[in-house]
């Protein structure tokens, strides 16, 4: 088929725009399907096209029916001096947004924090979960499952490890409603966010339960009680990914200077809008704007960025205390990871880069870890800032400076 | 100050990277930052700087201390044929992404509905919301002021009016805890997703509200109670942006020739897993992914990407019936715009072409909702394809064939 | 039959318990079950046949297979001064309970309360809801249903009407999930709780919609968006019942005085327990224990003591002022009555008079309204007393003292 | 003092109630108390007067302020063949109530599953809670805290063990908010529901961790991460007290003849209804009235019924199998006991005798869970009863019938 007999196919429907990489190569599938799509939408795609990645490491593992890139604007905040136990030093924050004064706020909080002394980070828990759904002929054989997997996790364990040379499964959690059981399966993934990795290491361990029960049926490998991209109290109680806190503590006359604020009235405005206001809400989440930075960083840096949802359900705490004000977030769900998924993309892996942190760290699991102190670290300085404008009721200003 | 001069300004940290643009204009800053972050973490940035985007226009409205952008990999799934009041017609849907699947999941599911007919899709509710938080004197005060709120609706509305010529509003709900009252407003924004104009808009009928009441002071001009970005039962009940239903119905020859499944089971994967486990799971959403489709649409077309976490809390349902496999989504809040924020940048204004609705609509708010609408078809189509994939156990050999 | 033949029949189970009323009148058959299961299970019985309430009365009213009584031990505590719309004066609370110190608590917290005031409480909105559940051909038939009901409330209102002379339509939302619709209907019940009030009235409401829209079946006349008994995010946002707020400010000397506890601890101990706590554990309430208070009242007072689910979902805010220590407790949703129900069982009415508001107030649902009001003081009384005990760190000496 | 003297004094408030029990005697008191107050309120008290319960055995223990008693109707339900681990055999259900129907449909819903078979029950977790919140200098601290828990577990045992001969410290699990920490402390509490004995275990455990820890405080020795007596998804995610499953099965023929119902409208009624409207609502309950029958139940065996909100977040499923209809009730928090609280009161110990259970059980803690299955097997008549005839459209005829 000539090229322009192809287009023709394409654009009448007839070929479809999944069939053109093996036709034609990755490269020029991208190219034609960019054309047929003009011709059908009259649009010339002069700036998608302009894209710089390699569609041949891409196509078939990140993406399908490639037409190229979007661009997404990418700032720099900081330095952000952090204090953890994978991520110390200084660090410039890489966000890639579209939102106005999103940026500058981050990089005000960071001149504050600096001015102020540190972050403090440290992470609680390292885990990341797929819960199968099983249905039991009756609560007698979902008893029984339950009792084998009490019995069983060593077994559990080498059956995902024959799938895996990086993950490792940590824990089995069951959860019962009626007769359906759940099993929530914690892995440690190293330094890849991982869903991928206990999605094929849960199938071998359902297949292991399901050759050794009787009376037991699967009904899907994700049971929504991991709990992928949806807000659940689950995560936010038994963690996802990484369970992170970062703390600082600014002198009164840093949040003078440089936040242009007063202390008390920050204090309030956390107490009122993200405690009480959360509360009276029916909200998962307690904090100012803590999904703006997870999704700015975690475009930049090639994050699953769907899983921002489960950053979103941050607390934020701003104390008054002898030494200043006190002010910390606490995330319970960061999903991320410095290898595999958008990682892999030149632009985020020069993110990563700057961060001192692509690729698989030393040990293992070091480079992930010590990206989720950053981020927790940038949210606070988000949140400081924000927190900060809204006390000082600088918030509408900014909107009507920045925003449009 | 010669270029070398500010260059080693900007490495020491005298010279701030937000005061470039002033310094040498927009353009010459982007470089001269990104060669001063080489210098300072040793990256090349030779992938980030291959943008095509007009630092120009967006710096100072979408983005600060810009560097360059980032590039996520496009792909296209469909056409997928939509029926609502504002979309109409055959779609091709734009994917920004770098998860491995997502786009040929997608276009699997749009496959097999365009199969079986169409998408049929509603907006319930149109409504962008902001609520500042007030603290009164005392409960009296709190009364006094729900009392005068409840007379001066259309002062209120007036004050916000002179504030910009595109939004109205719409609706005054007053909440209390104690003697704090959140007003939770309430606007009508046209074609724009409308943070910017709600937030500048409620400063103006705050001012008014604190002239004319005593013994109430503002606390923050955003209470939380909007909510903005953060999972909260007050958004799925009230709704947020737009309140969008889609469905579909797939006759069982199809199910089985284009999704590989078995009805029965994809209504009981959607009963154990979407309704069960997230029920046990004190989640949101009770869906399979929703959050994977709103992000890769959101980054493809400029909208703010926090925003998935509002997307994420949609409810799936999947029914059999006389005519088939009847699939519903509903997606209580939905923001979306297709003026202002990301849609300026030009790769995100192509993919809006790409669907026949960059810019402004007529009438006014047109492009918006039909952007909502081809949103929440889109979801379905994925929430179809995922569902019937974990109904014949495809999953795990998706993520092994395609994920790594 | 002779007495023994019914008695052998019972004990045997070939005359069913439910069969005696119309055999032998009620108190007999009251006599005659307590008997056969006196023989059935060897218990004498010889404190619940004690029992000076009217049979007669309640079978068939309020209770069916009736054997006597239950005796809950009453306590008093007050007086509370109160000084609401509705309640106005001192106040002694009737508290039915066996929870060790709950009396003595509440109590502390009135006296604490009367030296330094009153209590000031308000009601910010009152209604019952019922909310059926129709399932609908399609998104189309579910957007005629709500239109149609846009247009027809005048007509929902004078079906209802017919249905009770009491109660009053007031609003009706509708809900959507796919083709599923719901129509929380909320009404004005005066002076009863009036769940069976609306329960009938939502039935002829029902009948008038399934008359007029086709492609419309009802699945349920309660559809969980009610919602009755189960803890939700709809009842503390749009409330259920009467929605009430109270609050007191106690002077420092007050509060060191009668309450024996720091100002600024109690501050805390609600900062971190009521709101952080509470936050993290994923709850829909936020206080100390206002289920406690409303339980003991809700049987002294003949309420529906089940929900005590929707008023444990009170929000307790603490706050130092000038003033002295600022406390308040808002109850989204508290359902009471003074007519119907429980309030006629004698020792329950006996309670009512002691508040002065047994029956129909004048105007009617002024009565209770004016219970509403109590109970909600009561709640902040007990909260008040809890917390200081928590901020004293008295809390496992009362155990250790009154509990056991 | 003369009679009359005491009685002026306390109508005066010159002598406060709870003065007079050490003064004249607990019966006296009762009786004083009782005069004043209708001096103070012109209310007779001649029923709450008539009270056979042991005043002296209850007054410093459940109760204080004593006035008299109030009556509950007691109602009788079953039997119900129960096959539990501990429960096995027919039971008659105590259940006191004033809701009209409530006792009936339990033993509609008793009648159909004996017609059936049984019930099938089960216990998984067992395990009364209280979290204590610490406030700790700094992330660092909290660090250190939670650190030397891990490690300390033993001592932490028997710290609480010194304080009690029947609690036993099972699990210790740490939940961070910032600096702040709450310490989950899980003990086995045998047959007493536990609050108090937990209580005093946790200060015990308490007094430990703040001698061998610097840089923290204890803010509150309950810290609602516990979360006693307020919904909350930690409690349904990792129960408190019993966790318990109900189920049964019911041939289409009993359901069709029993319940005068069609199955497939029960499944749907608990689809539409329990499920999508629950999970609409934003609810922590998937059942239909879980709360009416275990209210009734703990009044009539001396519960603690503010424990009742805790029950209410059941999740009830109706599916439809080769064997009749499948039902089953999940109670994630089931708090109940057999000695202490107000098992004590004549009138409930009478009740639990009816079940065969009252006192300690042997071996130690198996009569309250022998009262847990029982519990759960009613809720599971009760649900059955309702959704058969919510599903039939008889609600509204009860309400007619029975409700007033």
């Amino acid at each position: 088929m000539s090229r322009d007999d192809i287009l023709s196919e394409l654009v009448s429907g007839r070929l479809r725009f999944h069939e053109l990489d093996r036709l034609v190569g990755v490269s020029e599938a991208v190219r034609l399907r960019r054309e047929a799509l003009g011709a059908l939408t009259g649009v010339g795609f002069e700036h998608i096209s302009n894209s710089s990645i390699d569609a041949g490491g891409l196509v078939g593992r990140n993406i399908e029916n490639m037409i190229g890139a979007v661009q997404v604007p990418l700032g720099v905040a900081g330095p952000l001096p952090v204090e953890g136990e994978f991520a110390s030093g200084d660090f410039y924050l890489p966000l890639a947004t579209t939102e106005g004064a999103l940026v500058a706020s981050v990089n005000r909080g960071c001149a504050a924090i600096r001015e102020a002394g540190h972050v403090k980070v440290h992470i609680f828990q390292d885990m990341m979960t797929r819960a199968p759904v099983f249905r039991c002929e009756s609560l007698e054989a979902a008893l029984g499952l339950i009792k084998w997997v009490g019995e069983n996790f060593e077994r559990m364990k080498a059956a995902s490890g024959r799938t895996t040379r990086h993950g490792e499964l940590l824990r089995v959690e069951p959860f019962v409603v009626g007769r359906n059981v759940w099993l929530r399966l914690g892995f440690d993934t190293k330094d890849a966010m991982g869903m991928n990795m206990v999605t094929i290491a849960s199938d071998a361990i359902c297949d292991l339960v399901l050759s050794e029960n009787s009376g037991v049926e699967l009904v899907s490998l994700s049971g929504n009680m991991c709990v992928d991209k949806k807000p659940a109290a689950i995560n936010t109680l038994l963690g996802r990914g990484k369970t992170v806190v970062a703390e600082t503590v600014i002198p009164e006359r840093v949040v003078s200077s440089k936040l242009k604020a007063d202390p008390m009235r920050m204090v309030e405005v956390n107490y009122r809008k993200n405690l009480l206001g959360s509360a009276r809400a029916g909200a998962l989440g307690f904090n100012a704007h803590a999904a703006n930075i997870i999704a700015a960083i975690f475009i930049a840096c090639g994050q699953d960025v769907a899983h921002v949802v489960e950053g979103s359900t941050a607390i934020t705490t701003v104390e008054k205390t002898d030494e200043g004000l006190y002010l910390a977030v606490t995330l319970p769900a960061l999903e991320v990871g410095t290898v595999g998924g958008g990682t892999r993309v030149e632009t985020q892996r020069e993110c990563l880069e700057m961060l001192g942190l692509a690729g698989s760290g030393e040990p293992p699991g070091s480079n992930a870890k010590m990206l989720a102190e950053i981020i927790a670290s940038a949210v606070l300085a988000g949140e400081t800032s924000l927190i900060a404008a809204q006390a000082a009721h600088h918030l509408a200003e900014a909107h009507k400076r920045l925003g449009r």
